[in-house]
């Protein structure tokens, strides 16, 4: 779970950097980082924190220069430690490189025991420090072939940026499983994760880098060339589901849209008796508006989220328990008492917060709780780049609808199907899309 | 501004109370405190900032004691620095004595020309310090005689909790205008401003502190008393409209239910022709389903609020503008794009964020914005402890509704009336809550 | 042990005050503080930490205007908090007023019951305080005249600075125990505790401020008062024993000559047969020079006082014991190593450093050590400004030279006579002086 | 100017760590770091600032095991960033490996090339790097014979450190120019710069690493091996000089001792005319009592340095100049009042330090100010890890002592005899240390 952006012609490259990270903040909230180019040298600076609390006045002054990149980082792989952070930055034959990576590679642990054993040194846990180790060993000639090179060896999910003095590349793998988009802002190109950073930097799209595709931009302005072999596409669906923002526009999809397509069809699949609709906020919010449109119950606000929610918390050392959901969600009494309440959510992970949800719920008066999900249960870990735990801990790994129902002590429990989470995005067939995180289906060599 | 927090008779009583300030941090965000009494010594720790990052274990660890009083601060009178966070604590003839305050004493002034002629200091700006003076020069015998004597004195509004070693003492003006509640967890009685404190504690609200009322808790249990000059409760409609948190129960009724007959009466007074219904996150979003329902017009969301808003944010000097409300709003592109957008927000003051929000929303594609205003045109600043603008910044004080409309640029403006609005709080004839900002009818005398 | 610090006058008064309480700060580690006064308004900062830690530019620049006066504190009176930091700024009948203060009241406490007693309240527990209540509460006319009702109201050992929006004011006790000298940079007069806070800013030094007067500097220039009934002058003798820096001259003396008699007249009192002398650094220096010139032994350096000893430090859990001297002092083995040394000292107040360091000595090859003093044994407590224990916590108050010498391990132990003091310092008769940590001698009445 | 510190088979290692780095302090303030083994995993923390600012209780927690290394560092080579902090920390084939550097390898870049233009990357601008992917690259086997491939390719001056998770070992170069020590706290080996650490921590000194040794400790103990080509030794002069501390050990010899040689031969080769001999504390305190001695002048104190300097100090805008000195030393009027003053200072670089300090002595009185250096003109960079500016910044590379004396404005400048610096150390013939800094006869060849 990261987000990427990278700019190239703009007087104030870092600082547009800065904002774009701060519209992609839900993609990583962990470290952010930036590395700018002024056309000689890279400087780079980056912080375990949030991308308002990691930069200052003075930091950004020191990231001068036409362009930039910069990276905002929940763990995936590699701890949680500042020399994950990325960009990356390193000296090589070639000059000084920084790199931010969006993704996982499924081959990493094996391309690195390839690479120690030909001597080389990591100074991280990252599965990033790979593909740089790559690129300074390609024989070949020029940055973009050392690239490509490097990227014909490596396997799985990535959107990457790279910066050298004078160039910006990006790359996306050929199944195209994370976004990247392109667009510009005056005479500057800009690449982003989701579309939210060049709403914020009232920015122009102007498409997806498509699957496969590498984009070089530099002096002589933008190339593009598809040098990867070509795969069937498979985005992540789970974007769609959970991730992205619901402002964005994701591989050409309104995310709003498609999450009320979820909750419309939520609603056919899996009606209720029930009273009221509402949401667990902010990600169900727009599935459950589509449950409510589509059931005729009224939409509700149930569940309250806290704007202040910090990251360190101290808890009580007896008497009360379970702050955890407590200290983020609170329920809406005169909404719930003693009606029969559907509540929409778009996972079930390990159960313990829907768990939570439902218990605070029936305190704060509801009759009966009946939990939607706008997804299919969460069975299969994510190797390419979401953060979900292992096999063991997903509660719909090892158990029934009816016994995870049970757990998190719902009146009913209603999942959406494959095949309607397909139909609401688009993909009827289960053709363009990974749904592995569902259906355990990985569409790439999974290596350890 | 200010939010406040009392309990006595827990073992844990400081570490409730941070949870109780963090259940009301909307309150306030600029400063934090809690004084604990372990029956002997009271201790205070106090900082700028808000509860999650002001307290640590360490601190919160030197609150020891069965009782404590704690506060949230948003200026009101006194600027922004730590003298005057609260609690005051002092010593004086009776003791330590520590004191928290919502409200605003409208003579206090005056008092304080009064106490100073005869050789008071003061050690801060905020008019909560007078009450500590007229307090210590009491020659009543007794704390809780004290108490009253100081109160006798002053005008205006307070929510007010006092600490001594063996006391917890609460009392509200007469009129009632600031929120107050007592509620129990386990054997502990526990105040608060608003009902979210207690439900975050798993507490049970056992009724409202009455206006004019001063209650005593101490090791003989909790006593009450009506000393003050009876006079008709006038409390704050504001609190209504925006200040309190929408799940909360405010002076006995649901803020989430006012809110949406807010907006309901508002479709009915100020009806549009448009597509859709949208609120201004988080304030406007149960009014905006009142409207909704009412007018038969769908519900959508047309804003995102950002969770990650720092409170210094870093512009570029250049190109770009107005990132003030772009930082915490986004708009949704697919809800707007194209439609006649009917647009809920709970008040307009300076009338520039309104102004940004219609820009940005015509920027994402709608085509018309007609906003709707779930109250009156505030036009008076509110000296009874809101903090509002001087009247001459108040863009309502001087503007009829049409040059507002042009102002924020809105196709159209249509505010809730006076009328609408008492009907709706269940105050049809305006007479037991204070409508002064909206009015001018200020229920107490003004001094300066 | 505090250095007070005022300047009136200058463009750059908070930053000559930043520089002169810095070249002070030998004085008072625990925090500091600099009130400034641009002719309207006063402005504080204070916080605990040394002078260049609690400065910033951004702080320093908040404090314009051309007068300010600052100060350094350890302690005394009054725990180890903030709210005990100085300069004191209060608002009263009069106005603004801040206070900074060296000394210690002796009638503090009977007067804090007084006031108290009438309605004052105390938000500190230094005894500073109670000075501004006396101000505020004079019914005298006029700043300068309501200063001189306070202090005549006042015992003990005050070296005092106020500052109000248009008038600096200094005071000094009638006995003078506390150093004020009063000198001058460009046009600006400037009041320091000692001289070096007039080098550091190529200041010239006028004279003392003389015990008893009272100084009055504004629009009008300055102006002298001795308000205060004249008594007999007792200065600090112990300011030329350790407090004071060496490089100052104090009460018209230099500290470095005085300390070098009272070296050479403790090798009279106090020979040994010994082949070195060295000394505790930094204070045992001076007297150690003495020692040797006049004993006509080599003087070496046997110890050396580290740079980089951190205020907390971290020490192992086991295997290890005291850490506290050696990570101050170490031994220099070439200069020890199979000698008779002779180490100096200014005092012995508990004992447990003087065994450290003599053990330190040993270990480090010395074949015998002979501890002199340059004072008498400290047996009493200090009530006059200097941050002493209480007097079962000094050796030399239960235990005889003989005993204390046995404690520290030392082959002898020599102190300085109480003659033999007064004699190095001009004072032969003990008149002059106050002597009263050796000789129990306390020249003001003592109340608790 | 680094100091490293290395220790095999203590229960609290890590802690042993931070002690003996903060008894090395004076090798290196800009950083500091520890990285720790448990027997199976090594843990590593740095940061910028001081060893007691870097570590605290936690950080220090999370380093456990037997073994540790430890680095303070002042720039070298590689700018002033924590990435060029050390210990530097890899993953390679053969496991952790961490690596901590005084020194500096004289061929370092042309190696950064070759190893780049077979694809190495670099992470940091430190020559140190380049050891790591030496050992890496290296065929042998075992991690022994891996360092020694690696050292057989490197030139210059290093005392290197290197911990696995079994195995410390330590190396110096056959020249020996910086130093490394070996001793024993308990059962624990102990390696590091300086006696100093070794006797912080109560160990004993067993002898110094030979140039050209390298020591492995590990479970089956300590053992040793002269695997490189021996060569000549040629210490740093510089060490004893200015660069230990005076109560170190160093290459066999007291520095103090050392120092005080220097002194009296100086007073010998450059007497002067005068009243009273002074020290600019702290480095040059030894060599005047040596001048003194020889001289048969009074030794007396004339400069005091400041225990509380920052490192960042706010320097006033106008009207005030040259605080840098006058910050860290004050002048003792009553020393130099009329005298006629020989001041000894341990060297000249840019000449800079030394007229601000002959301009202080001469504002506060001296008569005539003699200066004297206890070396002989730095004329030349040095390349051996010592922090020299450029030869274009060193005053002596193009002034002769007459233009120097008059720059620096004393009446009279005296350098020692490099003849007169041999003796002193017992090395007459300029044979077994290096002294390229004043006669510019590099030992090693040098390369960019």
């Amino acid at each position: 779970m990261c987000g990427v952006f990278g700019i190239s012609g703009h007087d104030e490259a870092s600082h547009l950097a800065y904002l774009g990270l701060h519209a992609q903040q839900h993609r990583g909230q962990e470290s952010a980082g930036i590395t700018a180019s002024d056309g000689g040298r890279l400087v780079t600076f980056r912080d375990m924190g949030l991308v308002a609390d990691v930069f200052s006045q003075e930091t950004l002054a020191t990231l001068s220069g036409k362009s930039a990149i910069g990276h905002v980082r929940y763990s995936t792989a590699g701890g949680s430690f500042l020399k994950n952070a990325q960009p990356l930055m390193v000296a090589y034959r070639g000059g000084q490189l920084a790199v931010a990576h969006n993704g996982n590679f499924t081959n990493a642990a094996a391309l690195r025991r390839q690479l120690e054993a030909s001597g080389a040194i990591f100074q991280s846990d990252s599965d990033t420090e790979t593909v740089i180790h790559l690129i300074a060993r390609s024989t070949k000639d020029g940055f973009e072939a050392r690239v490509i090179d490097a990227l014909n060896q490596l396997e799985g999910a990535y959107s990457l940026l790279f910066l050298t003095k004078d160039q910006l590349v990006a790359a996306r793998d050929p199944k195209g499983f994370r976004p990247l988009v392109i667009g510009r802002v005056k005479n500057a190109y800009v690449l982003a994760s989701e579309t939210t950073a060049l709403d914020l930097i009232e920015g122009e799209l102007i498409r997806e880098v498509e699957p496969g595709e590498v984009v070089v931009i530099d002096e002589q302005g933008l190339r593009s060339s598809f040098p990867l072999k070509r795969q069937a596409p498979s985005r992540c669906i789970f974007e769609h589901v959970y991730f992205a923002r619901s402002d964005s526009t994701l591989f050409g999809e309104s995310v709003y849209e498609t999450r009320k397509r979820l909750g419309a069809q939520l609603a056919k699949e899996q009606p209720a008796s029930a009273d009221v609709v509402i949401a667990v906020p902010d990600s169900g919010v727009s599935a459950a508006l589509g449950y409510a449109n589509a059931s005729g119950l009224p939409y509700e606000v149930g569940l309250i989220r806290s704007h202040y929610v910090g990251r360190t918390f101290i808890e009580p050392s007896q008497s009360i328990r379970h702050f955890g959901v407590k200290l983020k969600l609170s329920a809406v009494r005169a909404t719930l008492k003693d009606q029969r309440v559907v509540v929409v959510d778009d996972s079930i992970v390990r159960g313990t917060t829907s768990r939570k949800i439902v218990k605070m719920l029936r305190s704060a008066g509801a009759r009966e709780v009946h939990l939607r999900i706008s997804s299919p249960p969460t069975a299969w870990p994510c190797f390419y780049g979401i953060d979900t735990p292992s096999r063991q801990e997903l509660i719909a790994a090892s158990h029934s609808v009816d016994e995870i129902a049970r757990y998190v002590t719902a009146d009913s429990l209603g999942y959406l199907s494959l095949e309607g989470l397909g139909a609401a995005v688009g993909d009827p067939k289960g053709q363009t899309f990974c749904h592995a995180c569902f259906s355990g289906k990985y569409l790439t060599p999974l290596s350890v």
